[in-house]
């Protein structure tokens, strides 16, 4: 059962410029910002009330966002709801026959524990759950 | 300023599928389904806690959400902002230089007054805000 949208994950080229554009254009504050050379990725969450937006670049064009960036350009990436129990969300995910890429939880950049859906088992929408 | 994630739209194939996969999947209620045949669109929207999500479906190929299913295949279309003055958001948006779909609000099919952003001004991403 979850219990919101937690976040929208943005894959963008330039995370300055977007950081600049959530900020100006809609008011949002930045929340923070990390980077993680070993999946290629530098990602700023962005308050907008309630949910965040994750814009998420590449450090690398053979990470997972390079990827995604080049084959389809930026723009949507994925959808993470909160969970009370993500051991409990996988499980029934499983159960429900989802095709999960994590099988067991793993910290997240937020400092959360957090597991992909992956996009085939849900109508192509790559789709994450965030321990709240 | 945003208030918050209002929904998150989807495109998909089969709308009953769909909304069948997020109740069962995800625990998420359906609240409520309107078909539009003008825009060519019948929406399911579903409560997800916080935040809702927009089902998307085509009642014709050459509608604007049957042009998307063709060219980019189901997934995630766009995000919606709650907006508490949606005439300032726009005037606000338009002073930003952002391009707008939409010039001024318009009835959406939640019953509320709606207005697009286009996606060239916001890394791609087709946004819309939603008087709340």
């Amino acid at each position: 059962m979850v219990t919101g949208i937690h976040h929208v994950g943005v894959a963008v080229t330039d995370l300055d410029e977007s950081i600049q554009l959530y900020r100006s254009a809609f008011g949002a504050e930045l929340v923070h910002r990390v980077r993680n050379e070993t999946d290629g990725i530098e990602a700023a969450f962005i308050h907008t009330g309630s949910g965040e937006i994750e814009l998420l670049s590449a450090t690398s064009p053979d990470s997972p966002i390079g990827k995604f960036l080049a084959k389809r350009g930026p723009g949507l990436h994925h959808v993470a709801y909160g969970v009370t129990d993500i051991a409990q969300a996988l499980a029934d995910a499983r159960a429900f026959g989802l095709e999960l890429i994590d099988d067991e939880p793993r910290m997240g950049m937020h400092g959360s524990l957090i597991a992909f859906v992956h996009p085939k088992s849900l109508g192509g929408v790559l789709t994450e759950f965030v321990a709240i």
